[in-house]
């Protein structure tokens, strides 16, 4: 039915008002948080398997997936863990396709949190959003893949546009740095970032500001689409 | 011996004097070229297959493969390949893990293909630098791997320094231009290169100028190579 030595793993993150954080999973029996992961069907396109594992385990649907680097360490197995869930099943098997080594291929993205609803499938007994400074013991190898992810999510601020789907349509100057603040962890120049990201071409300026502020009120942006999409595809320059 | 299901395919691109090339293997018996490419130990990091599958195929030694892309196409199979392969040894199998699907990990690296020794292995008839605009046939999805490479590696240009080990130690400004129209395969604008790429910090420009050159003698440039590795590590804006 499925692939043998080769997984599949999702680290979703989460944004929302200046909060990161990110989704997992608790392995029934075991206690230990997991990202949700799964195996890939033998006819099955990988990014497809990385789709239906993702809204068969924690019901998000629609998600845009993105490939960021595989994870193979000789010593990646889920024995001891799958064992144990199949004695607490009352299977005890001698081997398993289950038993062998994985290498695992790390898929991502990055969504509103307020957006999607989570809930855990059979095999665990919790899917929950944390913050990315306070996280859970994971098994195996997963805190390595989850900081893997995050730094090629910052890495990434270098080079394409953010913020589609995770700021409102409109919004100020001070509410986008705030987003690359949250994923960077640290502060940001305001005037540098000011010229910078509007050096890149994918803000409009409105003519409306922002009201019930008393003093400086601070205008509204919004996404050029058209410059955002382009910048997406083809890469920009952005040192922060 | 090997895991199942899963492979490696090396996209490895040379350069010198202005010439973009690519490494590829010829199928014995089959005519068709491939990549080089194998699999993995059971017991193997996978980096390390890499550099293994491309050291026993071509010879090849101390070269930096990265991780690129995962290829997945639920057809991926070389069955037909290898039943044609066995065949002409002398094996008729009905079944092998080597007839079933493999999805594949593509690796690339840049070299000066002046200073490295390709031989083919005993799976191949020949071991050939092609030059990028002038390919052969590829087996199976090879041709697919081979552009998402080329892709990736121009798209790289925009956020990495290229040229420590393609170019001489000292260099001029145009022999640096020439690296990245080679790869890009299209002119840049002179003033605007030269402005971007001295803003990026990582070049220093050297007392002596060329010599033998009528008019305009060009000044010599070499790498920063402190900012230079740190700019390979963060990261730097450089839209071409």
């Amino acid at each position: 039915m499925y692939l043998r030595n080769i997984s599949v793993d999702c680290v979703i993150f989460g944004f929302h008002e200046n909060e990161l954080k990110v989704l997992l999973l608790q392995v029934k029996y075991a206690g230990k948080w997991a990202l949700p992961g799964g195996f890939i069907l033998k006819d099955e396109h990988m990014d497809d398997s990385a789709n239906r594992i993702l809204k068969d385990r924690t019901g998000l649907d629609n998600v845009y997936l993105r490939q960021f680097h595989v994870f193979s360490r000789p010593d990646r197995s889920t024995e001891a863990i799958n064992r144990q869930y199949l004695k607490n099943m009352g299977h005890e098997l001698k081997s398993s396709w289950l038993f062998e080594r994985f290498v695992s291929v790390g898929y991502t993205a990055l969504v509103d949190f307020t957006q999607v609803k989570a809930t855990p499938d059979t095999l665990s007994s919790a899917c929950e959003w944390f913050h990315i400074q306070n996280l859970p013991d994971l098994i195996l190898d997963h805190a390595e893949i989850l900081q893997t992810a995050l730094k090629e999510l910052q890495m990434n601020l270098n080079y394409h546009p953010i913020g589609y789907n995770l700021l409102p349509d409109k919004f100020t100057m001070p509410e986008l740095q705030k987003l690359y603040e949250t994923i960077l962890n640290r502060k940001l120049d305001r005037r540098n970032f000011q010229r910078k990201i509007l050096a890149t071409g994918i803000l409009k300026k409105l003519d409306d500001i922002k009201k019930g502020v008393a003093h400086k009120a601070p205008s509204y942006y919004k996404f050029d689409l058209k410059q955002y999409k382009n910048a997406l595809k083809t890469g920009m320059g952005f040192e922060l």
